[in-house]
């Protein structure tokens, strides 16, 4: 049996969004998809070609089968999924324009996800066929449970000789259980051969910001970081400007231990569904580790896969690998193809 | 001031519901819109023109907010409404036809109602323009301060010597807090004037069927309910017969403590929306209590509104008394009105 | 040049009909087409291989030229329609089901065909390759302009020796310029073939009743009719019994000017959409002259096809005479055609 | 009792637009909505927390009702309403983009408003809780009825000590009824505390153009302007730059009797929705007296406002203080919100 | 390995129906679904906990891709499906009403599965975990290949111990290559365990009717056909009887070589979706066999998920077992599951 | 008979566009339209109000006819269509936005018009009263019986006077039936008073590159191709530059057989819909043809048709002559019409 599947963990939410730009008070029905961060790089790897699968908790019912269903249908393996617990989490949505930020209101406390405990999984079956475990910042925000069962991921994951990668998004919201992300994350992050995270992201861990010692503080803050989880050889940030809720500019970056590899900037506009966009980057650069040799052309794969995700509708970046090439390569024109 | 306001006190749900008669794996989107067992009926009475307030408590959100510009589209007074707690209730539906059953899944734990407790709501303000105060069965099921709460505003309602109807509906799969309906409801239903309920929701309060000595087991049913609540003047039900998921008959009973006074039965086919047929009867009744002189005219109203909601999307009865009056007096044939 | 096209004169009103069976409150959005009396019986005849044009005035903007794309998609000539004045007129629609009526809320005052005057229209012209003219009660209703250009063009038809028909269709709410249809209608009547008219049509002309003198009063009725209009050799009739708005029943008759032919009763269950109904009859009645040889089969045909309209969407009986035929006999069970 | 409401008064009109960028001539169906320029104004304030009511009269009949009940859904006291007469005008409206301008369609003549007469608005009990009038120049270009009830408005509240404003809006193509908006105009104009209006607007109320005595015409307008009425001690105004149909800029400026003060610019790109943006700015205007202390921040406030609008679709400014807030910092960036 | 499989082999077409009940003239959009009578075997199989595969071959273009991933969404084992060719199939779909009948146009020739040939699939390594084959007479219809690839299944499945199920399924429209039914069908009817035929199907692989020698002629024929293919054990049949497009009643039997076994007769009243209900007969008759121990039941259970099917809008049921279990059982009463 | 109409002939395929920006994996429903480069011109034609006839070959079933039924709504004489053959042409197409293209999916192959036959179209009688015929170079790519009866065509309009013109649009994924362009084209360019052709497109048609003999290639290419088409006066071009998929740049240029003589640089931005943008541009050229005089003129007309084709959805340019012009005339800020 080849060993090459990529396994993500996480909740995934029911997407309730306001249809065109109407604002939640005008919305006579929701466009309604399932998405979560982790999920939404399973699925884009999928496309991309790279077997994975997605291990999280659904309620017992016809909506939370729903859920399940559709990453099945975007060609994630569902089979490690477990089934109980209370509810699906629900993020309602609405959608930007110019002048007007994007809106996400969260229903997501009390969700089956958040009750889930280390031993609902059986780690070493699910990671039996794979060869890289994926989780973020979210999961341990949650809950004891999900942060407790993370980390059981991660140390079997470290065991069995899988490879691990950790999108620290930290995000102040979520951390409601009692616990503070500097308490939690770092044992989590110890456990990872490659990191997602921007400045911000790790100073949360760290529990403020680094002493500077060089111009570029995020290269400071990274060296502190891999002092501290030294198994983690790289850190992969990107870095967004907004013009506009309807026009972002990107670029990414990447501190490889001794220097920093930067890409050019890319320009989105218009903006059709910025959800996602990160994790469009990290399911691109996990491709593109598998079929590109130089950190560069990696970082730059994995910033056009995420550009191009702005132009999808929904949490998941729908696209080939050879959808994501020509932008790579600078044919951002989007001439008609037939 | 003229003190005429029926006041309804309940849980508010946001309802989605699939399109057409889509499964739930099929939905791609969702119909919205707001509901609940007693915002239903204040809805339809103040289509009515009876002038009509729900007290609830929302979510401070904007999709709690969107729920409260429903009622208030409706002519609901919503300036009594609290905000505040995690989340609004959701239910989900897909609705059936010929065989298959509508199906609701669920999704209220949790609610900002559900946190409710005695003493966030000012009764007295609230009552100050009421002559009437409705609740049911399905608050004291969903949480003890909901229960409590319900009490609280029974007992000022009697002490402000304000008319108090329930409607005992008992729903199994509530009722999950650790109390059962013969604990709590017990001393509700004492503190009303007029309750709406079947004999197996009678039943439930209490503590098992009645020993029978009469024919009619509803009517017995009905004696000795009266004798625990004397202030139950009348008890009113209505009774389904399914021929399928699209076509139903209906009638309508009413015990005034000597005799059973019974409509004739009504034909519906096909069903458009049978969600809130029971709380348009209610409604109903309230509104031609005020008009009618007779329990039969009484009743033949409710029975004809609630036959009439049948035929409206949504939970609410969106008609007027205009509307009923053809019905109730047996124009069922639906011609064309220009 | 053959002469065999058939004109028909008269409104046509932009319908906006809410969605499903929303009611007005409800809509967001509405469905919009646009339909009459006298235009839907071109477009049903123009489906049936009929050679059919419509006159009418719309104003000159984006909405009244949308009017006359629609009428051309399906095969009507436009080319005599007349462009000027206010506006279009508009009807409301909001579809009804089971007890619950349709309801029609009329927008048509001040509309460009209000305004129409003799001589606006070159008869003659229009009447060029024409071997019919078609009208309807509601032309001479709205105005004394459209009553004076309608008896224009019937006088013209009779002149050139065209056949004319009308379809008498009484509405009480229209008639509002200060005449009554017993002074307007009889010379209209006076110009016509063949009549299409209940009883209750006729007694609006004839200013009351007629006094019984056989025991089926729509013949005595239809004996003194012909008496006063010695032209019309046939009278036409459909009649309608409502079970409920979803669920009708329809039968036809005609007067020969000595007996009564009858159809059987038609089930229609369930309607999709009963406006245009009548003038299906119609048209249905004025193709099968040209195709059939009997009274009887005439009138079952044209039944067959008012039959038919009410399975489908809109104004106008979109259906072949290929697929009016297996209706006519008796071939009513729908079986999937592949 | 606190009078601290603003009345508004005027038309409101269905407004049925084509959906996405469709042509009228493709349109199988219309998004419905109401709005009028006044009415706008007041849903803004609403949404602001300034409690707004809007007076105005419609037809007695379903569509009329709804018109109410959407208003009384964003929060506008709708009890000064008054029923009656023939219709409710219509406008139709497709939306443009790039070189392709929106296009709208008005269907208002002999509507329930164009019918209005002094006297059938009880003027001293709307304005009995009031604090500030607000009327646009469309009243009176609508008809003699509507401008005399207009002035009848201004006299009773500048009577009851109420503050007026007036946006003075010149509309060429109303007019219709045969007054010339400098025999109607500065009568209105002169009971105003306060005027929104552009050069031109004052030009033709002033019956040309103002001799050039300055070097900013705007200026020597004003200057006259308030000549002639006294009681204007501002007079605002927005300036809008075309770059295309879907991006447009925004300033405004204030004359405050000695000194022009003028905003930056905004840029609005992509424009949703550009109806009402000058009525969002209105009410921006209104709700900002009330908190800021300088001219330049009220108008700052007014133009984010403004700006804001464009993004919001319908005709409505379905924000918040707190949502403009920002945008008037120059944090224009529309980050995601979560 | 467990071998309990059922593999489904056939064409998948894209269906696009009208919305709603417009004609095909009136639609603007249609709604898009896949499907074919062995896909749908196979989806309601994965609906009912049978493991399920289906083998088709697409075109290698994104609707190709897109038919598979439905397939995927709702269980099936896609991962032997062969991409290339032309195009896929379509059909086009017009649902009907009352009298008025439903309607497909097919665009099926020259797609990709026309163009199938013996050898393209491997059968032994579809088969590996397969313990039934399941093919309907509509393939070996299509094309010479698909006749000649559906037979090397038969007799590989034959080979490999698997059973065969073969639904006979006539259509005259089909068989354009040269070759009739009778030429090609009798020898894969002869490779199958079990048949699902009408009298006329199996008329036409006969050559003609049967000479009579019992007062059935359905066991007549069965008799006849058996007697050709000794392997079949049992033939078994739905009768349909149309009282409108919208009300059907269904009735099924089985004739086990021995005697006729019969169900009572469902009604079906509305009809949602009527396509693919003999596919849902089908496979409730394969799942019935593995949980039922007599032919009545297994029957039984087949007729209830039939006529379950036709309330689900879409080609295939989905639908549970416990969701058939209580139609089996008489429960159609369609009352609401909450 | 005035001979003044444009011919137009053509295959027409339905369009079948996901809804928004969605995937073809994502689609529930396609949006419907029917268009081809040929019919494109005669509805954009009929709009500028020049009688535009479409001859094609469409199918003789619903989906055929409802193609034909929307080029006559819009105008275009169809009576000369011809009904046969297996089936219509298809494209899906998914809408592109920012960086990522639009996609086109062709399902053509085997259509009616593929089919087509010379003889099957009566050309003197379809010539009778037209003036000019237009035809591009998709027709000749498609089968050798379109690119014989294309052949027939040009020869015809020679024969009777009638200009022509082609559109040589080279699109290399045609051409499948054995012959190259170059073996087919250079006889129907040289039946050609106009041409529309890019260098490559000419490059193509005389088998490769020209020798440079001038600075422009573009000039040199049409020299060439003048010295082989010697009827062709002058030789028509747009050019198109990316910025990204839904901001464009266009402008044009024309060879008189003297000289280069261009417009300037339109910006387009968004786009909405951009097929049909060169198809626009030739109806704009033969309309401007008729109103304008100099070369100049009616190129930048026919460019201004081009950009405002590009706001329009849908394949065809649904605007008038008067909405053109102020493009033309560079007022492209598309301020509000009303």
């Amino acid at each position: 049996m080849t060993r090459n599947k990529v396994i993500t963990f996480g909740e995934i939410m029911l997407r309730l969004s306001t249809p065109g730009h109407s604002r939640f008070s005008q919305a006579e029905c929701f466009n309604a998809t399932y998405g979560g961060g982790e999920a939404n790089v399973a699925v884009s790897l999928a496309h991309f070609g790279v077997p994975a699968g997605h291990v999280t908790r659904f309620p017992d019912h016809e909506v939370g089968h729903a859920a399940a269903l559709l990453l099945r249908k975007y060609g994630v393996d569902t089979s490690h999924i477990v089934y109980g617990g209370p509810r699906i989490g629900i993020y309602f949505l609405e959608t930007g324009a110019s002048v007007r930020p994007s809106k996400v209101v969260y229903d997501r406390a009390g969700s089956s996800f958040e009750h889930i405990q280390p031993g609902m999984l059986n780690w070493e079956q699910i990671f039996a066929d794979a060869s890289h475990f994926h989780w973020t910042g979210i999961t341990p925000a949650i809950s004891q449970g999900a942060a407790d069962t993370c980390l059981e991921a991660i140390k079997t994951a470290n065991r069995m000789g899988i490879t691990v990668s950790g999108d620290l998004n930290y995000r102040k919201n979520l951390w409601q259980y009692g616990k503070k992300a500097s308490e939690v994350m770092p044992e989590l992050a110890a456990g990872c051969d490659l990191l997602f995270a921007s400045r911000s992201d790790m100073e949360e861990i760290l529990g403020g910001p680094v002493q500077d010692t060089e111009a570029d503080r995020f290269v400071n803050t990274c060296k502190e970081m891999t002092r501290r989880c030294p198994r983690a050889q790289k850190i992969v940030n990107t870095r967004r400007s907004s013009v506009s809720a309807s026009h972002n500019t990107l670029h990414a970056m990447l501190w490889d231990g001794e220097k920093l590899i930067k890409t050019g900037i890319q320009e989105i506009n218009p903006i059709i569904d910025r959800i996602g966009g990160g994790d469009a980057f990290v399911a691109g650069y996990l491709y593109a580790l598998r079929h590109y040799h130089t950190d560069k052309d990696v970082l730059e794969f994995a910033l056009a896969a995420s550009v191009l995700k702005h132009s999808i509708p929904g949490d998941a970046n729908l696209v080939t690998a050879a959808e994501v090439e020509p932008i790579m390569r600078g044919e951002t024109g989007g001439k008609l193809s037939r």
